[in-house]
Protein backbone atom coordinates (compact mmCIF):
# COMPACT_ATOMS: atom_id res chain seq x y z
CA UNK A 1 0.00 0.00 0.00
CA UNK A 2 1.27 3.09 -0.71
CA UNK A 3 1.77 5.61 2.36
CA UNK A 4 -1.15 7.52 3.48
CA UNK A 5 -3.44 5.78 0.73
CA UNK A 6 -6.97 4.12 2.74
CA UNK A 7 -9.38 1.08 1.86
CA UNK A 8 -11.93 1.00 4.11
CA UNK A 9 -14.47 -1.21 3.78
CA UNK A 10 -18.29 0.03 3.51
CA UNK A 11 -21.11 -1.26 5.03
CA UNK A 12 -24.18 -2.44 2.63
CA UNK A 13 -27.97 -3.10 4.22
CA UNK A 14 -30.70 -4.78 3.04
CA UNK A 15 -34.02 -2.54 3.38
CA UNK A 16 -37.60 -3.54 1.12
CA UNK A 17 -37.53 -1.81 -1.78
CA UNK A 18 -33.70 -1.26 -2.01
CA UNK A 19 -30.65 -1.34 -0.40
CA UNK A 20 -28.43 1.15 1.85
CA UNK A 21 -25.07 1.80 0.91
CA UNK A 22 -23.07 3.97 3.37
CA UNK A 23 -20.18 6.56 2.24
CA UNK A 24 -18.68 8.67 4.38
CA UNK A 25 -19.29 9.66 8.20
CA UNK A 26 -17.90 13.09 9.56
CA UNK A 27 -17.02 10.90 12.60
CA UNK A 28 -14.64 8.38 10.91
CA UNK A 29 -10.89 8.19 10.75
CA UNK A 30 -9.30 9.43 8.04
CA UNK A 31 -12.56 12.37 7.77
CA UNK A 32 -11.37 16.04 7.76
CA UNK A 33 -13.11 18.18 6.41
CA UNK A 34 -16.43 18.27 3.77
CA UNK A 35 -15.12 20.43 0.82
CA UNK A 36 -16.85 18.98 -2.19
CA UNK A 37 -19.09 15.65 -3.24
CA UNK A 38 -19.10 15.21 -7.13
CA UNK A 39 -19.59 12.25 -9.42
CA UNK A 40 -17.57 10.97 -12.63
CA UNK A 41 -19.17 8.78 -14.94
CA UNK A 42 -16.32 6.39 -16.84
CA UNK A 43 -17.80 4.73 -19.80
CA UNK A 44 -16.61 1.18 -20.69
CA UNK A 45 -13.05 0.56 -20.92
CA UNK A 46 -12.13 4.47 -21.08
CA UNK A 47 -9.41 5.81 -19.15
CA UNK A 48 -9.09 9.15 -17.37
CA UNK A 49 -5.61 9.40 -16.28
CA UNK A 50 -3.70 11.00 -14.97
CA UNK A 51 -4.05 13.50 -12.29
CA UNK A 52 -2.32 14.83 -9.15
CA UNK A 53 -4.15 16.98 -6.23
CA UNK A 54 -1.67 18.63 -4.48
CA UNK A 55 -3.69 19.94 -1.87
CA UNK A 56 -7.05 17.84 -2.05
CA UNK A 57 -7.61 14.40 -0.03
CA UNK A 58 -10.05 11.97 -2.52
CA UNK A 59 -12.66 9.40 -1.34
CA UNK A 60 -13.81 7.38 -3.87
CA UNK A 61 -16.37 5.44 -4.06
CA UNK A 62 -17.91 3.24 -6.92
CA UNK A 63 -21.80 2.69 -6.73
CA UNK A 64 -22.44 1.68 -9.78
CA UNK A 65 -20.74 -0.26 -11.91
CA UNK A 66 -16.69 -1.48 -11.89
CA UNK A 67 -13.73 0.77 -12.03
CA UNK A 68 -10.08 0.13 -11.68
CA UNK A 69 -8.01 2.93 -9.87
CA UNK A 70 -4.07 3.19 -10.49
CA UNK A 71 -2.50 5.33 -7.96
CA UNK A 72 1.46 5.89 -8.24
CA UNK A 73 3.58 7.45 -5.91
CA UNK A 74 6.55 9.17 -7.13
CA UNK A 75 7.00 11.61 -3.76
CA UNK A 76 10.75 9.61 -3.04
CA UNK A 77 12.09 10.52 -6.17
CA UNK A 78 14.49 6.89 -6.18
CA UNK A 79 11.20 4.53 -6.34
CA UNK A 80 7.93 4.96 -7.95
CA UNK A 81 5.23 2.81 -6.12
CA UNK A 82 2.27 2.01 -7.91
CA UNK A 83 -1.13 0.75 -6.27
CA UNK A 84 -4.11 -0.59 -8.02
CA UNK A 85 -7.36 -1.12 -6.28
CA UNK A 86 -10.54 -2.03 -8.17
CA UNK A 87 -13.87 -1.16 -6.83
CA UNK A 88 -17.77 -2.29 -7.38
CA UNK A 89 -21.03 -2.52 -4.96
CA UNK A 90 -19.24 -6.14 -5.01
CA UNK A 91 -15.75 -5.05 -3.78
CA UNK A 92 -17.81 -2.31 -2.03
CA UNK A 93 -14.83 0.13 0.28
CA UNK A 94 -14.29 3.60 0.09
CA UNK A 95 -10.36 4.96 -0.95
CA UNK A 96 -8.84 7.52 0.49
CA UNK A 97 -6.60 9.08 -1.03
CA UNK A 98 -4.02 11.93 -0.10
CA UNK A 99 -2.16 14.77 -2.09
CA UNK A 100 0.55 14.27 -4.02
CA UNK A 101 -0.57 11.31 -5.40
CA UNK A 102 -1.24 10.83 -9.09
CA UNK A 103 -4.30 9.14 -9.98
CA UNK A 104 -5.82 7.31 -12.77
CA UNK A 105 -9.18 5.05 -13.48
CA UNK A 106 -10.86 3.22 -15.92
CA UNK A 107 -14.02 1.80 -16.15
CA UNK A 108 -14.36 -2.25 -16.45
CA UNK A 109 -18.39 -2.37 -16.47
CA UNK A 110 -20.31 -3.18 -19.74
CA UNK A 111 -22.59 -0.14 -19.04
CA UNK A 112 -20.76 3.27 -17.76
CA UNK A 113 -19.81 3.16 -13.97
CA UNK A 114 -20.32 5.69 -11.13
CA UNK A 115 -17.42 7.39 -8.86
CA UNK A 116 -18.28 9.71 -6.03
CA UNK A 117 -15.73 11.77 -4.71
CA UNK A 118 -15.85 13.07 -1.41
CA UNK A 119 -13.13 15.79 -1.16
CA UNK A 120 -12.02 18.35 1.43
CA UNK A 121 -11.68 20.96 -0.45
CA UNK A 122 -13.67 22.61 -3.32
CA UNK A 123 -12.69 22.08 -6.72
CA UNK A 124 -10.02 24.13 -8.05
CA UNK A 125 -7.67 23.37 -11.27
CA UNK A 126 -4.34 25.03 -9.79
CA UNK A 127 -4.04 22.57 -7.20
CA UNK A 128 -4.25 20.05 -9.94
CA UNK A 129 -1.46 18.36 -12.01
CA UNK A 130 -2.61 16.29 -14.93
CA UNK A 131 0.08 13.95 -17.17
CA UNK A 132 -1.10 12.48 -20.39
CA UNK A 133 -1.71 8.67 -20.29
CA UNK A 134 1.59 7.81 -22.21
CA UNK A 135 3.58 10.10 -19.43
CA UNK A 136 3.42 7.08 -16.51
CA UNK A 137 4.36 3.87 -17.99
CA UNK A 138 1.59 1.70 -16.99
CA UNK A 139 0.11 -1.15 -19.18
CA UNK A 140 -3.51 -0.35 -18.33
CA UNK A 141 -4.29 -3.40 -20.19
CA UNK A 142 -3.28 -6.08 -17.78
CA UNK A 143 -5.67 -7.29 -15.05
CA UNK A 144 -4.68 -7.45 -11.52
CA UNK B 1 -43.25 25.21 -2.25
CA UNK B 2 -42.52 24.11 1.03
CA UNK B 3 -41.33 26.50 3.24
CA UNK B 4 -37.46 25.61 3.76
CA UNK B 5 -37.21 22.76 0.62
CA UNK B 6 -34.99 24.08 -1.88
CA UNK B 7 -34.81 23.02 -5.13
CA UNK B 8 -30.90 23.60 -7.15
CA UNK B 9 -30.24 22.83 -10.44
CA UNK B 10 -26.51 20.77 -10.53
CA UNK B 11 -24.23 21.18 -13.22
CA UNK B 12 -23.55 18.18 -15.91
CA UNK B 13 -19.85 18.54 -17.91
CA UNK B 14 -18.71 17.03 -20.64
CA UNK B 15 -15.59 15.16 -20.79
CA UNK B 16 -13.73 12.49 -22.83
CA UNK B 17 -14.51 9.04 -21.25
CA UNK B 18 -17.43 10.04 -18.90
CA UNK B 19 -19.55 12.75 -17.87
CA UNK B 20 -19.13 14.71 -14.58
CA UNK B 21 -22.01 15.80 -12.45
CA UNK B 22 -21.55 18.68 -9.74
CA UNK B 23 -23.32 17.22 -6.19
CA UNK B 24 -22.81 19.57 -2.86
CA UNK B 25 -20.13 22.80 -2.22
CA UNK B 26 -19.18 23.73 1.06
CA UNK B 27 -19.46 27.31 -0.33
CA UNK B 28 -23.30 26.78 -1.46
CA UNK B 29 -25.77 28.86 0.29
CA UNK B 30 -28.09 25.52 2.38
CA UNK B 31 -24.92 24.31 3.07
CA UNK B 32 -24.59 24.28 6.77
CA UNK B 33 -21.94 21.05 7.67
CA UNK B 34 -21.47 17.62 6.72
CA UNK B 35 -22.41 14.51 9.14
CA UNK B 36 -22.96 11.47 6.52
CA UNK B 37 -23.66 10.47 3.19
CA UNK B 38 -24.88 7.81 1.86
CA UNK B 39 -26.91 5.59 -1.03
CA UNK B 40 -30.12 4.64 -0.79
CA UNK B 41 -31.36 2.13 -4.17
CA UNK B 42 -34.99 2.05 -4.83
CA UNK B 43 -36.47 -0.28 -6.89
CA UNK B 44 -38.98 -0.07 -10.28
CA UNK B 45 -41.88 0.94 -9.07
CA UNK B 46 -41.02 0.51 -5.34
CA UNK B 47 -42.02 3.08 -2.60
CA UNK B 48 -40.27 4.00 0.74
CA UNK B 49 -43.12 5.83 2.69
CA UNK B 50 -43.11 7.90 5.51
CA UNK B 51 -40.15 9.49 7.54
CA UNK B 52 -39.52 12.72 9.44
CA UNK B 53 -36.20 13.58 10.35
CA UNK B 54 -36.78 16.00 13.34
CA UNK B 55 -33.08 17.36 12.91
CA UNK B 56 -31.58 16.23 9.96
CA UNK B 57 -31.40 18.46 7.07
CA UNK B 58 -31.42 15.94 3.56
CA UNK B 59 -29.61 17.00 0.19
CA UNK B 60 -30.95 14.02 -2.20
CA UNK B 61 -29.18 13.94 -5.61
CA UNK B 62 -30.28 10.99 -8.01
CA UNK B 63 -26.88 9.91 -10.37
CA UNK B 64 -29.00 7.31 -11.74
CA UNK B 65 -32.43 6.26 -12.54
CA UNK B 66 -35.19 8.56 -11.94
CA UNK B 67 -37.21 9.30 -8.88
CA UNK B 68 -40.10 10.76 -7.52
CA UNK B 69 -40.03 12.40 -3.98
CA UNK B 70 -43.32 13.40 -2.12
CA UNK B 71 -42.89 16.05 0.65
CA UNK B 72 -45.65 16.00 2.99
CA UNK B 73 -45.36 19.44 5.79
CA UNK B 74 -47.95 19.19 8.01
CA UNK B 75 -46.14 21.87 10.85
CA UNK B 76 -49.21 24.13 10.56
CA UNK B 77 -51.91 21.83 12.56
CA UNK B 78 -54.42 23.86 10.28
CA UNK B 79 -53.28 22.58 6.86
CA UNK B 80 -51.29 19.60 5.46
CA UNK B 81 -48.58 20.77 2.08
CA UNK B 82 -47.69 18.70 -0.65
CA UNK B 83 -44.66 18.90 -2.79
CA UNK B 84 -43.83 16.44 -5.25
CA UNK B 85 -40.34 16.14 -7.58
CA UNK B 86 -39.17 13.88 -9.90
CA UNK B 87 -35.12 13.96 -10.11
CA UNK B 88 -32.88 12.22 -11.99
CA UNK B 89 -29.69 13.15 -14.25
CA UNK B 90 -32.23 14.48 -17.02
CA UNK B 91 -33.95 17.34 -14.39
CA UNK B 92 -30.75 17.08 -12.36
CA UNK B 93 -31.49 18.75 -9.06
CA UNK B 94 -30.54 18.82 -5.54
CA UNK B 95 -33.09 18.75 -3.48
CA UNK B 96 -32.51 20.25 -0.30
CA UNK B 97 -35.36 18.83 2.66
CA UNK B 98 -35.47 20.84 6.20
CA UNK B 99 -36.28 19.09 9.27
CA UNK B 100 -39.93 18.00 10.33
CA UNK B 101 -41.22 16.89 6.68
CA UNK B 102 -42.40 13.55 6.11
CA UNK B 103 -40.51 12.10 3.17
CA UNK B 104 -41.53 9.21 0.74
CA UNK B 105 -40.27 8.26 -2.38
CA UNK B 106 -40.78 5.51 -5.66
CA UNK B 107 -38.31 4.55 -8.09
CA UNK B 108 -40.06 5.47 -11.58
CA UNK B 109 -37.11 3.97 -13.63
CA UNK B 110 -37.22 -0.06 -15.41
CA UNK B 111 -34.39 -0.84 -13.36
CA UNK B 112 -32.88 0.24 -10.10
CA UNK B 113 -32.54 3.94 -9.14
CA UNK B 114 -30.26 5.96 -7.03
CA UNK B 115 -30.18 8.14 -4.19
CA UNK B 116 -27.19 10.41 -3.04
CA UNK B 117 -28.10 11.91 0.71
CA UNK B 118 -25.72 14.18 1.87
CA UNK B 119 -26.80 15.39 5.15
CA UNK B 120 -25.72 17.36 7.86
CA UNK B 121 -26.04 15.01 10.91
CA UNK B 122 -25.00 11.17 11.46
CA UNK B 123 -27.86 8.93 11.09
CA UNK B 124 -29.64 8.13 14.42
CA UNK B 125 -32.47 6.68 14.73
CA UNK B 126 -33.78 8.53 17.52
CA UNK B 127 -34.65 11.31 15.22
CA UNK B 128 -36.41 9.58 12.82
CA UNK B 129 -40.25 9.05 12.68
CA UNK B 130 -42.12 6.80 11.06
CA UNK B 131 -45.35 6.43 9.57
CA UNK B 132 -47.08 3.27 7.16
CA UNK B 133 -47.24 4.20 4.14
CA UNK B 134 -51.18 4.67 4.39
CA UNK B 135 -50.90 6.92 7.47
CA UNK B 136 -50.62 9.75 4.95
CA UNK B 137 -53.04 10.22 2.25
CA UNK B 138 -51.60 10.34 -1.28
CA UNK B 139 -52.43 8.50 -4.16
CA UNK B 140 -48.85 7.02 -5.68
CA UNK B 141 -50.17 5.66 -8.76
CA UNK B 142 -50.70 9.22 -10.11
CA UNK B 143 -48.51 11.00 -12.60
CA UNK B 144 -47.47 14.64 -12.09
Amino acid sequence: MINGVYLTQLKKMDSPGGRVFHALRSNEEGFSSFGEAYFSEIEPDKIKAWKRHREMTLNLIVPRGEIKFVLMDDRKEEKKVFQEEILSLKNYCRLTIPPMIWVGFQGLSRSNSLLLNIANLIHDPDEVDKKNIEEIEYDWRKLI
